[in-house]
C-alpha cells in the first residue's frame, strides 16, 4: 500500500508517519511505500522496510500536485495548511495555500483519475474553526457553519470541495474537524490555545507555566494519540456508512481549566500544580471566549471514532508517549 | 450613484435594471450611472437619463473584474452564475465561472480598494441550493449548510468568501438566498422547477401546462417583484444590523401545488385550471422531493425583508407586472 502524506513534517504528520511505520500496516494491508510532502523535507522514518520519498514542495505551486499524485497512492492524508494566525495576517498566502493548494490537489486527483480510473481515499484534516459565534454550549452535527476567521473559511471551503468531489466519485473523501490537541509536545508557541497544553506539559517537566485565563474556561480537546487514531480510522472506514455529509466533527473531551488542573494534581501532586502561575491576559481571554466549548459529535461517534473521556487519560497519554512512561 | 450589475442580461438582472431606471434612485440617492455586465450585452434601458455602459464579458477571464471595478461603483449586484444544471454537467465551467469568477471580482475590489480606500456595497445572489438533505420540514437560520450539487457548493463558497472579505472590511457584503421565483416570466425551460411557474403562466395565457408531480408537493417561492425588492433592500440596509453572518435566507411562501392550483381557480376560474394536465414524471418527482419545503428566514424578516404571504398575491403580481393587469 502506497500512502501520500501532505504536511508530513508537522506535529500530526510526523506522529502519523511514526505510527504507520510502527504498525507496518493500515487496516489489513501492509504499508510498502510512503510519499512525504511538506514545505520542508520530512525526516525519513527509522526502521521502515519500504520505500520513502520525502519531498520539500509547495502544494500551491504549478505541477506539484500533479507530480505528487502521479504515483497513484492508495491513501492520501492532506494535513498541509497555513495555520490560523498566519492565514489571518496574510490573506493572499492563506488563500493560496489553504484554498488553491487544496483545490490543486483535488483537481490533480481528478485529472489523474480520469486517465486511469484510479480513485484514492482522501483524508482531510479540517478544524472546528469552521464554526463561528453565536454558538450554543454544545454544538450538534446539524449546527450551521459560519467561520469568523480566514483560516476557518479556507478549511470550510476545503470541506465543501471534498464533499462535492466525493459525491462526483472523483475520490473517496472524508474530512475530520480535529479538536484542540492536548498535550501538544514541544515548546510553547504563539497560538492563543498554547496554554491549554502548557499548563500540563511544563509543570510535568518541572518548569513554570503561565495560565492567562480564568479556570472556568471550558474547551474541547483530545490527545495527539487520539488524533492519529481518527486519521487511521478515517482511512479504513467503510464510507458507505458515512453517507452524504463526509465532513465530521471529531469526538473530544469538554473540560474546564480547573478540571485540567485537578487531573494534574491527581497524577503529579501539589508541587507540580504549584508551577502554574496565573497571569490574566485580556486579549487571550477574549479570543478563547469566542471558541466552541463542546460538541455532540454524534455522527463521528456512531461511526466508531473514539477519544478520551477523562482528562487524566489525556495526561497519561502524554506521559506514556512523550515522557517514556514516567514523570521526570 | 454608480451601480454595477453582473449578470445584467438575466431575468433578475433585467428586472433590476428596469426597476432602478423607473425609480431613478436607490435609497435616497439618484442613480446616475449603470455599468451592465453579462456574457451577452444587456440591452440599454429605455428612458434612463444617466450613463449606461453595457459590456459583454466573461467575469472569469483575466482583467475583466479589474476593468469592471476600475470605475469604483458605489453598489455592485453580483447576480452572474452558471445555472445549476450546467454546473452539474460541466465541473470545470461551473467552478471557473461560479467560484473563480466570484473570487476574481472580490479580489479585484480588494486590490482597487487597497489603492484608493474605496469600499463598495456588494449584494450577492445565492441560493437555497446551499442546503442538502436530510432536511427538516422548516429550516431555521442555524441549520447546517451541506450542498449536494456543484452549483450549491459554488454558491456557498461565494457566500463564505463574501463573509470573510466583509469581516476584513474589504467591502460591505450581503448574500441573499433567493427562493424559487414564481411566476417566472417567459417560456418553460428545462429546470426541474420550471413547472411551478408553468402551471400558472401557461393557463393564464390560454395554453396547456404539464404538472409532473403530485399536488401534495410543497415548495418555497416568491415573486420576481419580491426578489427585486430583496436586492434593493439589501443594497440600502444598515449592515451594522446584520452582524457577523451576512448570508441570509430570504423570506418566501411555503405552498403546495394544490394550493397554487386553488389560488389560480379563485383568480382565473375552472376553465383556466382545466388547462393543467397531470403527467407524472418520476425523475422530476425525485429531484423536487429532495428540495427544501420551508424556511424560518427569521433573521431576514427581522431585518425588514418581506415577501408575499398568500399565493393569490404571487399570481396577481404576475398579472400586474407581465400581463398588463388583466388576464388575456
Amino acid at each position: 500500500m502506497h500512502i501520500l502524506i501532505l504536511g508530513a513534517a508537522g506535529m500530526i504528520g510526523r506522529k502519523l508517519v511514526d505510527r504507520l511505520v510502527s504498525d507496518g500496516r493500515l487496516g489489513d494491508q501492509a504499508v510498502t511505500q510512503l510519499t512525504l510532502a511538506d514545505v520542508i523535507a520530512a525526516p525519513s522514518p527509522a526502521g521502515f522496510a519500504g520505500t520513502v520519498d520525502s519531498r520539500a514542495v509547495d502544494l500551491s505551486s504549478d505541477h506539484v500536485a500533479a507530480d505528487l499524485v502521479a504515483g497513484r497512492p492508495d491513501v492520501i492524508f492532506h494535513l498541509a495548511a497555513i495555520v490560523s494566525g498566519e492565514a489571518e495576517a496574510d490573506l493572499e498566502t492563506g488563500y493560496r495555500v489553504n484554498l488553491d493548494g487544496t483545490r490543486s490537489l483535488f483537481d490533480a486527483i481528478r485529472l489523474q483519475g480520469a486517465e486511469s480510473g484510479w480513485r484514492p481515499r482522501v483524508v482531510f484534516s479540517s478544524s472546528n474553526a469552521v464554526f463561528g459565534g453565536p454558538l450554543p454550549g454544545v454544538i450538534g452535527d446539524d449546527y450551521v457553519v459560519t467561520p469568523q476567521t480566514s483560516y476557518g473559511t479556507q478549511k470550510l471551503i476545503g470541506e465543501l470541495l471534498l464533499a462535492d468531489y466525493s459525491r462526483r466519485h472523483i475520490f473517496d473523501g472524508i474530512g475530520l474537524r480535529l479538536p484542540t490537541i492536548c498535550v501538544r509536545p514541544g515548546k510553547p508557541n504563539r497560538a492563543a490555545s498554547s496554554f491549554f497544553s502548557g499548563i500540563i506539559r511544563e509543570p510535568l517537566a518541572g518548569q513554570e507555566a503561565i495560565l492567562p485565563v480564568a479556570d472556568t474556561v471550558r474547551h474541547w480537546m483530545t490527545s495527539p494519540r487520539s488524533a492519529i487514531g481518527f486519521l487511521l480510522h478515517a482511512a479504513t472506514l467503510d464510507l458507505a456508512r458515512v453517507g452524504e455529509r463526509p465532513n465530521l466533527t471529531m469526538p473530544g473531551l469538554s473540560v474546564t481549566v480547573a478540571e485540567q488542573i485537578e487531573a494534574l494534581r491527581r497524577i503529579a501532586g501539589d508541587r507540580t500544580v504549584a508551577l502554574i502561575r496565573r497571569e490574566p491576559d485580556p486579549v487571550i481571554e477574549r479570543i478563547v471566549g469566542g471558541w466552541a466549548q463542546a460538541f455532540e459529535a454524534g455522527q463521528a461517534r456512531a461511526l466508531g471514532f473514539t477519544a478520551e473521556t477523562r482528562f487524566d487519560d489525556i495526561i497519561q497519554a502524554h506521559i506514556d508517549d512523550e515522557l517514556g512512561g514516567h514523570i521526570g
